[in-house]
């Protein structure tokens, strides 16, 4: 089914059943710990050659000589892939992109960033193509570069681009680019009441400027793609380890002008994606690779190369709010930079995010956001965990606590005095129809004992210890479209079709167990399909917390629709109406007459029923007008908050976390397990965002693209105390998404308690022992 | 969608179109021709093994010992299979077969064929393989033995099962065991009237016997399977050049133990089947070996081992028919031994359809039918092109030309005062709803220039030349379930997902003119799946001629409601009615108005909706009462006809075919030039049965396995006029399949062309020249 949702639902209800509401192992649990997992990074293939990439030393220059002769003599080397390639006839564009089409497959006349690539080796071993690209001779004529947003935005600056982008045709028409020239790509822009004469009778104003780093993914598994092309039948295959099959299939059937049909995306289990493998990534290069060679390629991506792949988009954010002395927010006025690197991949669409998102779970009734999408010299910035929103809450939950200081007010009352309540209207004059802020703002103040006495403090040893707090709203990709469906066989075993990537977060463990009670049958007997562009039903992508909202919704639809026609089958056999009939365990009985019930198997086999198939979709619609920000940017919201307390030593300035709270509106909590698992991986994401990581560029090139020198959490830094909790109302029957919601709050709750022990502020991630020490010193 | 069609209906009508009616190219015809086509034969996975399999070079024998232990030693040996194997508590059942278990995976305690495996080996290459084969040390101890029906049915015959067959115990109630006893595996009995009585009170009866050889399919393509077991998973993966994904599935789920969502069976297109690849054949040999060698193994069956896989039933036809003076059929008595080798495979089925067959298209107020499933130690027989009902045409089509010869009356006159016309009951019971056998037999008849004094004639050369007609009934398998998914992409790119095979008949092309007529669409945007149980929707078996029309309604039914669904979504953007708007050639417009008009692109990313899907399913019901044969046995009625025209050297006995002509009822002709090239396929197919195709065996072992001593229909032996007729009435809307229908009317239009030209009768295929000679010399 696809369109407008038959019954204009866009979410399923659901009730915990035999198996939603337990904490049922991922499925695939053993196969992860034992290695037996078919992750693509395992995939073989007869006649495969592998691929490394020749890239850019240079943050900036113009190329202008490529000799790959030396490399394609070398022995074992199968194919060299260049610009020059793209100049015969039957050649893919050479310039992709998921908004704009501004990054080529391999650079020809520039290079953008440090890491660019300008040629790919397909050869018989990894090791001989590691050998081939120092035989690959490139001349660069270096040119100036711009890779902070200051620069990149200063008069004169040199451009990334020559020209400005275009955005693809298709539906696209929602992104600003009226608004982009020089580097800006685009920009977004939110307008409500009248910001500059409410700031101007503010009783105070806060005006402060914030700072996120470029912080990168490091999934565990790098991004691996395995590409097939067969030129005689023009069919593409593609084993990628996406998070998006239908929007890599889409990128690639447009890169290769071969219809939709004639590309093939097979999607196995991932070792994690976190928004990094979100879009074509590296399957256009590798199928280019692919075309080329006519053979098998499989690109592994080293771990130094995984630093440059994509980021986190650094972001400078000046907020200015406005309030009266008694704590009533009245304005807000935002600038916001993100630093999108060297191509825009996503970077139109985030800004949005990261521009709404600003205004805070918070009532302000004069709001103005200008959020734009800056083209740097750096690698491409990109999705991650929550998409702009962690950047957005670090600026407005740090503002909330310096506007509470300078009211001279608890943080915790001010915000309590301004958060959404139910039936109010969001800045982007979307009515809020769920609003938990105040539950979860106590539930998190309480679980630190706050106070506005215990705020900060000095522990026995000496340290400085202190907590904070932070609250913050989130949206989903919206409109968003998932398909499902739902076959159950003959024996009584079931599959799930579905294109819901799997990457560790244990998708298709909800979706069997939404699945097994929607039919009624035990979970140990649902199989869910691998995602394959040839055969598993569309999903628009796994990524912003939807999967189990809106493809358990899908599945459980299709799932229903099955469960009908096994009543229906089964009423005749019992000689009962299919409405008295109930399934459960596998057996159809007539209602209050267990004895009277037969096996799915037996009512299969009886009616000569080969298999009972459904199908269903959620469907949400929704957007945001580009000259105003007004429309609908989420068909529902993500609710979180956080607590922390901290200690900090004096000498040092190193940061302890002693305890850290994350709570999250979880509606219906189909897998309580791994909900908790997934809040833990967040919360501990956003304590190493607040604290260790960060991307350091010199003259445009990275200097820690390993995990000696770039840090994040370890286990010596977990917590002393992590909790996390689930907001589940009694009788709550929809199903929130909650994978990325309570990151944002933890960086913000650890600031404000690094601020609250320090008793100054540090406005730039990560809060480093230097830069801690550096505020504390005042320097 | 399944069990009850939600319409009550089981076919669906469809008219001739952009792509319906059009003599489209097979979509795979290029790759077919230049080699590129993903045979299974084709296929390789890393770690891949090849197997060869050890056989019994008896008949039949009791294994005394099995020594594998050499063969283990050779070096590039990875595992060898034996009945041993089957010890292990982990094993899977050592036996299969898809009505009563009775094949053994290997043989253990005895063989009861003359190739009958004893056991498997893989190896690195098929070379060692076979050198392996030269190591298996196996004692037999010879047993009398039975290969043919009389010495089967003989008192105090060896038994070729010590015990009775078992039904397996899933909704096989309509499959007579309690007649079966000593070598009778199963029985079939019809019963209509009072057949002594009406025989007795005959003017006229005719009493004799007919005989049909086994004969092998050779299909272009041998028997390949590719397995692979994973142990840890207990995941069972099968590349199978079958033509029952689904059967395949359900055997070796049963087999292994696993559930069936854990075995998944993919099949590439097909190089012929013929019905020598439904249910499963090879796959549990090749399935058990990977699991003992845990790795990949590929069987690939060479031609002399072809020859010995499955035959088409030997059958000897007892007939009496009783009539008025005036050519009035009064009775009917059948007694038919179907010769099924070794094991059961689909004999408890195929009797039945040879059984009831045997009445053919007439009225015959007193039928008494018994058909007999028996074992020999011969070659299994199973499903050839039409199953059970060649061999009965032969018989009673020979029977109505020697009853016109008794009543001196034109043959073709005969036939027509007996011929069932619509609303008429068949012996069964069930009303024919079509009758188009008047029609066909005079086209036939026509084709020829019939007429009584032209049957037999000199020719200048001194040839004996002579004319002969037939006309047939053959149902289709009954009850039957096809379900289909069509999924059209934003691009407008269409997938039709099935599970029906592609074995050079064409079959997914007419799903595809099916789907793009449905939709609207250019038929080369449609992409058909590989069948692949894992992914695509049920489908019972592609055989039975059953394809275009149930799979062809299925898919038809799932595009018409992704065409309403479009149609929805493009309404609001053409601010139209969807019911006033018309999709052709991917455009959606506004009746009357083709200015105002979207392409489904346009509609679809305007919409942002990423595919738009839709199922549907042709479910047909009926079934025989065992005792009776009363009930519904086919849901239509294929029907056909054919005349010949021959000459016999009277010197050598040898038959030269001046000219062939078959007509079949085709109803909607989808694709005119792969239903006639079907009908060039099934005609030739009969004159190669009925001139040249034995199989001969000497002792119970087979000496013809070649393609020289094994004859069939060659380029010289070609008709000099070979026409074929499809029958579509003006405004027939209802598919019917045709695949098969021509086959059994062309031998018997031989065997009376022989008949009439030799003026003797050779009851016993092939008519070859010493049969022929032999014939006409009196012996």
């Amino acid at each position: 089914m696809t369109g407008k949702p038959d019954d204009g639902r866009t979410s399923v209800a659901v009730a915990a059943g035999a198996a939603v509401g337990q904490s049922v192992d991922v499925l695939e649990a053993r196969s992860r710990v034992d290695g037996t997992i078919d992750f693509a990074l395992n995939a073989e293939i007869p006649h495969m050659t592998h691929a490394r990439l020749a890239r850019s030393p240079y943050a900036h220059a113009r190329i202008l000589s490529i000799d790959v002769s030396a490399a394609e003599k070398l022995p074992g080397v199968v194919a060299v892939l260049t610009a020059a390639d793209f100049e015969r006839p039957d050649a893919p564009a050479r310039h992709h992109g998921p908004v704009v089409r501004d990054q080529p497959v391999v650079c020809g006349t520039k290079v953008r960033f440090a890491g660019d690539p300008v040629a790919a080796v397909a050869a018989e071993t990894e090791e001989i193509a590691a050998a081939a690209l120092g035989l690959i001779e490139v001349v660069y004529d270096e040119l100036p570069k711009v890779t902070t947003v200051e620069e990149a935005l200063a008069g004169g600056a040199p451009l990334v681009h020559d020209r400005p982008p275009e955005a693809r045709d298709r539906g696209y028409s929602d992104i600003k680019l009226a608004g982009a020239g020089g580097n800006i790509c685009t920009r977004f822009q939110l307008r409500r009441g009248d910001v500059e004469a409410a700031l101007a009778e503010a009783e105070v104003v806060v005006d402060r400027t914030y700072f996120s780093p470029a912080v990168q993914h490091v999934t565990m598994e790098p991004h691996v793609v395995l590409a097939t092309y067969d030129g005689r039948k023009r069919e593409l295959t593609v084993l990628s380890s996406t998070q998006g099959p239908f929007a890599v299939r889409d990128a690639l059937s447009e890169m290769f002008g071969l219809p939709s049909s004639a590309v093939r995306v097979v999607v196995p289990p991932l070792g994690g994606g976190y928004g990094a493998k979100t879009y074509a990534k590296y399957e256009p290069i590798t199928a280019a690779l692919a075309w080329k060679a006519g053979r098998p390629v499989k690109l592994v991506l080293p771990r130094d190369e995984e630093f440059i792949s994509i980021t986190k988009h650094e972001a400078t954010i000046r907020m200015r709010t406005g309030a009266t002395r008694d704590g009533r927010l009245v304005a807000r006025d935002v600038e916001v930079f993100f630093n999108g690197g060297a191509y825009a991949d996503i970077s139109p669409r985030l800004i949005k995010n990261g521009g709404y998102s600003c205004v805070g779970p918070y009532d302000i009734p004069h709001v103005r956001v200008d959020s734009y999408a800056v083209y740097t010299n750096l690698p491409p910035a990109g999705a991650y965990r929550g998409y702009g929103v962690s950047q957005a809450a670090w600026a407005y939950e740090q503002q909330m606590d310096e506007l509470a200081e300078l009211l001279g007010m608890d943080p915790v009352e001010l915000r309590k005095r301004n958060l959404l309540t139910k039936g109010q209207d969001f800045a982007t004059g979307e009515t809020m129809h769920e609003a938990h802020w105040h539950q979860l703002l106590d539930k998190a103040a309480a679980a630190v004992e706050w106070s506005p006495d215990s705020k900060a403090a000095r522990s026995a040893e000496g340290r400085l210890s202190g907590k904070g707090v932070a609250v913050i709203l989130k949206s989903t990709i919206t409109p968003s479209t998932a398909h499902a469906a739902v076959r159950l066989d003959a024996d009584g075993a079931m599959q799930v079709f579905t294109s819901a990537v799997e990457m560790g977060q244990g998708a298709h463990t909800v979706l069997a167990q939404l699945a097994a009670d929607a039919v009624g049958i035990p979970v140990e007997r649902v199989h869910v399909t691998t995602p394959d562009t040839w055969y598993t039903p569309y999903d628009q992508t796994t990524s912003s917390s939807r999967t189990t909202r809106a493809m358990g919704g899908a599945v459980t639809k299709a799932a229903r629709v099955v469960r009908e026609r096994l009543r229906h089958l089964a009423s005749e056999l019992l000689e009962a109406d299919s409405g008295d009939l109930v399934v459960a365990d596998g057996l159809v009985s007539v209602a209050g007459v267990p004895s009277r019930s037969l096996s799915v198997a037996e009512v299969c086999y009886r009616t000569r029923t080969g298999s009972i198939s459904g199908d269903g979709e959620v469907v949400t619609s929704g957007g945001l007008d580009p000259e105003t920000g007004q429309g609908v940017a989420s068909d529902h919201w993500h609710q979180g908050a956080a607590s922390a307390e901290v200690e900090i030593d004096p000498a040092t300035g190193k940061v302890y976390v002693r305890k850290l709270y994350a709570v999250a509106h979880a509606g219906r909590v189909i897998n309580p397990k791994l909900a908790r698992l997934q809040m833990h991986g967040s919360a501990l994401f956003g304590m190493s965002h607040a604290l260790y990581e960060e991307l350091i560029y010199d003259n445009g090139v990275l200097t820690n693209p390993n995990l000696s020198e770039y840090s994040i959490v370890a286990m010596g830094d977990l917590p002393a105390r992590l909790e996390v909790e689930l907001l589940e109302e009694p009788g709550e029957a929809q199903i929130h998404g909650l994978g990325e919601t309570v990151l944002p709050p933890v960086i913000a709750a650890l600031g404000n308690a690094v601020a609250n022990a320090a008793g100054v502020r540090v406005r730039r991630l990560p809060m480093t022992p230097e830069r801690v020490l550096d505020a504390m010193e005042g320097t």
